[in-house]
């Protein structure tokens, strides 16, 4: 395999930057409510609605969105590079991710939204499928708002990466 | 449910544009390569590498891919917009999408990748996943090459729709 060439081609996929909250007091999960930034997710269905997102199989996201079986889906506005760097960062090194950011819960999980998103999906969990050093979990979309009027931030625009 | 809430924040999520392109004589599968164009796509793996793309389960692409087992992603440059129209159509009403757009194939797959593409993954298929109306492919990356430099082509910037 050519390495150089693998790194490349997966860096140029487009991707947008959004924030996954599940709520804190799941069995086995921490009062508190969590939030982390990502970016490997797609539409995976018309109907019913449904979202597939990658998490790190070792994510302190994924026990805590296990527990809860439910989570919402932030959408950043372009702009928003200080947010996505913060909720991006380890929860091991930076626990309290959300101290600080603005938030309310989505109505049907009880999950944090941010309150700067443009908009916000509700989400049940349907099914996991592994896949190698991540998990995708794939969700049904069960409510959903709109917040304000923006452009989706990029990852490209906040100059991270998460791929390659 | 919210549905023009959903829809609107279901369309905010960014997307790049990608084709699929599948080896023609699988078993059960017609002689003659077949392409189509992707967007509902991400990375969900590092180690190994690893794509996800969901596929409409009625879609003619999905039977070939499944013969194959195997498939190769051109990733489209910005300003593609016509072969990104072209291989968007449905089989159905445009069979031989191929035709007329320069290809070659993949080393390890055979697959068709276009020749204006900027770069491409030659993938296996590892797992699907069904969600709703389509079906989550999961695959490896087994080969990778570059082709030539530029951004890559967004849904956005096409004007078209495939989400909400």
């Amino acid at each position: 395999m050519n390495g150089e060439a693998k790194k490349q081609v997966l860096r140029s996929v487009a991707y947008g930057v959004y924030v996954l909250g599940v709520r804190g007091g799941g069995i086995g999960a921490s009062a508190e409510s969590h939030a982390t930034a990502v970016s490997w997710l797609t539409q995976i269905s018309f109907e019913p609605p449904m979202i597939g997102v990658a998490l790190e199989r070792e994510s302190t996201t994924l026990p805590l969105l296990r527990a809860a079986g439910a989570f919402a889906l932030s959408v950043l506005p372009a702009g928003a590079r200080s947010i996505a760097s913060r909720l991006g960062r380890s929860s091991a090194t930076t626990p309290r991710k959300l101290l600080g950011i603005a938030h309310h819960p989505a109505p049907e999980s009880g999950a944090p939204v941010l309150d700067d998103a443009t908009g916000w999906l509700d989400c049940r969990v349907r099914a996991e499928l592994a896949a190698g050093d991540h998990v995708v979990v794939a969700a049904e979309v069960i409510e959903a708002g709109t917040q304000r009027e923006g452009e989706t931030l990029t990852l490209r625009e906040t100059g991270f990466r998460y791929s390659g």
